[in-house]
């Protein structure tokens, strides 16, 4: 798998201009009544227009046969081996609801619970209760003091919360309080290494104050900790390839995860069109730009066949706009398959296109998974994306005499 | 990336014959005008024919998205990882210049340089100097005498030099004169490790009095030093494969590449049917042949679509009097891509063809980048093209019971 630092000689600043848009849950699988994909039956002729003036390929987001979650599909687009870097469950839902998580820091994805009168779990989602029910007691329990650290917990959605300790000297490998079963107490946590007992003991003492806190609410009557993560120490992007990278998208999560590449983040609407204005308005500014487009992969994880054929129907009036900024290197990019059949991400390889100077009169004549899979770039990792565009962007120079 | 010492118990020697024929910088890109590439261009009927009866491939040099040197794109065929053998720039260009490199020896590249009166740069190149004048000032150079080791001035061409150091202790972990800019002094060079001070006062040495020579010369009254380099420590190829390599090159720097590998250098003339004699003639001597073909490289890097497809199209007669000699592996790679229309070596994945008893009736219908991204080899990493060629030579045997 591919490292950033193996070339690193290799990488020079130049004022050429890459756009990487991230299609979430680009790929798919053919309905079984037509035969034909999502982007097969969606009508895209901006998408298919470029394809035919571009690179094409597919892409292998971690290793043949995994489905990756957002983290890892997206880490791999931008260079980072994502079975090196992870991102742990408490910090990608950290992420999520753009709580500022810096190196150092501890977060863990809570949930409301019920239990009995003897403590013994009888519901690990607490009926799940509604937002406007766990935010009040998310205040709650923001009031808890620990000795030492600074303690914040942010409601999520539902019955689920985000809990991150601030401090010195704090561990992620501390064991889960949910056992996973009901009818059994949540467990205590332990330490999994030396270092890491300090936090240990925090984090019981905090179970040990909400409890008293919740114990008379029905039904959120206790609280069950999992995911322990701290953020992985990535190399910065902008520094690593000599770039300075920007990160626009509507989504919180994948603003967090630009935020872990350490690219600069532009503040944009809630909608792809208003990411497609910031990019236009900020285009001047920086050399790189991740762009980001969520609605195909809602929709796939819906099994909403229909809804992503549409999610990239109404995607695609707005390639045009991008290719008329005329950037250098323009890759249409997905974190992973999200199959509609499937209602799930998936291993799938993802379509990708390339589209620069040098890719003209090699393209495939449609942009799905498979015409690009007769593309000239073949099946790469997704590692190798960023590699690819900065050569075609004249970024990446020759390596070795 | 894959590596001569993964399989090492499965090499078995064997009388038969393979051949590696190189055609540096093989691979291309669509003319924009035609859509066709250089090989797509050419008229090539023997090397189309051989491919009609070979197995076909695409081969990435390195990693998909890198562009690699002559020494990644060779070392990778004769399947060192190039990622962990680096051949650094003073060591090529001794090579290239067929100066005799041993372990320990420490090379750079010089370069003749102009100076005013206080020492700072007004040119880097001394005018580009021809090299009826540089060579007598090599031989000057030649003559300063350092204690304890061995000190040796090559001219190289025009304003250009290669400097060798022998003798024990000495270190490629130096710095290099050379500022990169004018108006300012060359500058002094430093130690990275400690193991390296000794280098560097004996280079410094060196510098002064390598001034106090030139100082009336005009205009290289100066010389700068880059890119400083010993030969790294592969596994000879004759005794990793269990085979006895003979390397065939009219170019010194593919000799010296293939020294690096521990190849027996046969001696040969200047053209490609030079090398195809010297192979007739030493068919009888080794059971592996590495024989390169040089011209295509040199019209990509000139960008003149014309002559690269002139270059093909003097290769392909020369084909039919090495498949006469009836090699049971004949095998036609490349070292990179040099698509004239980049002018410069390019990551684009590289045709590849291997013909033996076992590859009649699976071929493509000719040699291109196209066709053989279709073959039945698929895309593979360069470092795997050894193995693949052994293992249809009888030479490599099952992997584990």
């Amino acid at each position: 798998m591919i490292d950033l630092e193996q070339v690193q000689d290799c990488y020079v600043s130049t004022s050429s201009k890459m756009v990487l848009l991230v299609v979430d849950g680009l790929g798919g699988l053919a309905h079984p009544e037509t035969k034909l994909s999502e982007l097969e039956t969606a009508n895209i002729p901006n998408l298919d227009a470029m394809a035919q003036e571009s690179a094409c390929g597919l892409t292998t987001p971690v290793l043949p046969g995994i489905a990756p979650g957002s983290g890892p599909g997206h880490l791999a687009l931008f260079g980072y081996d994502p079975l090196k870097y992870i991102i742990g469950r408490g910090a990608l839902e950290a992420l999520g609801i753009e709580v500022d998580l810096q190196p150092g820091d501890v977060a863990a994805r809570g949930n409301f619970c019920t239990v009995d009168n003897e403590g013994r779990l009888t519901d690990r989602r607490a009926g799940r209760i509604p937002t406007q029910l766990s935010a009040p007691l998310c205040e709650q329990l923001d009031k808890i003091e620990l000795p030492g650290i600074q303690l914040d917990v942010y409601p999520v959605q539902d019955y689920r919360f985000v809990l991150r300790l601030r401090g010195t000297g704090l561990s992620e490998q501390v064991t889960e309080t949910d056992p996973q079963i009901n009818g059994v107490p949540a467990l205590e946590v332990k330490a999994l290494t030396q270092d890491a007992e300090k936090t240990a003991a925090l984090v019981n003492k905090f179970v040990e104050q909400a409890q008293k806190i919740l114990a008379e609410e029905v039904p959120a009557n206790m609280l069950l900790l999992r995911g322990w993560a701290q953020l992985p120490e990535l190399p910065p992007m902008g520094s690593a390839y000599k770039l300075n990278p920007a990160g626009i998208a509507a989504y919180p999560m994948y603003r967090g995860l630009a935020t872990v590449a350490k690219m600069n983040i532009i503040p944009t609407g809630k909608s792809f069109s208003d990411e497609v204005v910031t990019l236009k308005e900020n285009y001047d500014n920086h050399d790189f730009f991740f762009i980001h487009y969520k609605p195909a992969d809602a929709a796939g994880e819906d099994g909403d066949f229909g809804a992503k054929v549409q999610a990239l129907e109404d995607l695609d009036p707005l390639i045009p706009s991008i290719r008329d900024l005329n950037p250098d290197v323009f890759m249409v990019a997905g974190d992973h398959s999200t199959p509609a059949i499937m209602a799930a991400h998936s291993w799938h390889p993802v379509p990708f296109m390339l589209n620069s100077q040098l890719t003209k009169g090699e393209g495939v004549p449609s942009f799905d998974e498979r015409s690009c899979g007769l593309g000239s770039i073949g099946r790469i990792p997704a590692t190798s994306v960023m590699h690819l565009g900065l050569s075609h962007a004249g970024k990446l120079t020759k390596f070795g005499p």
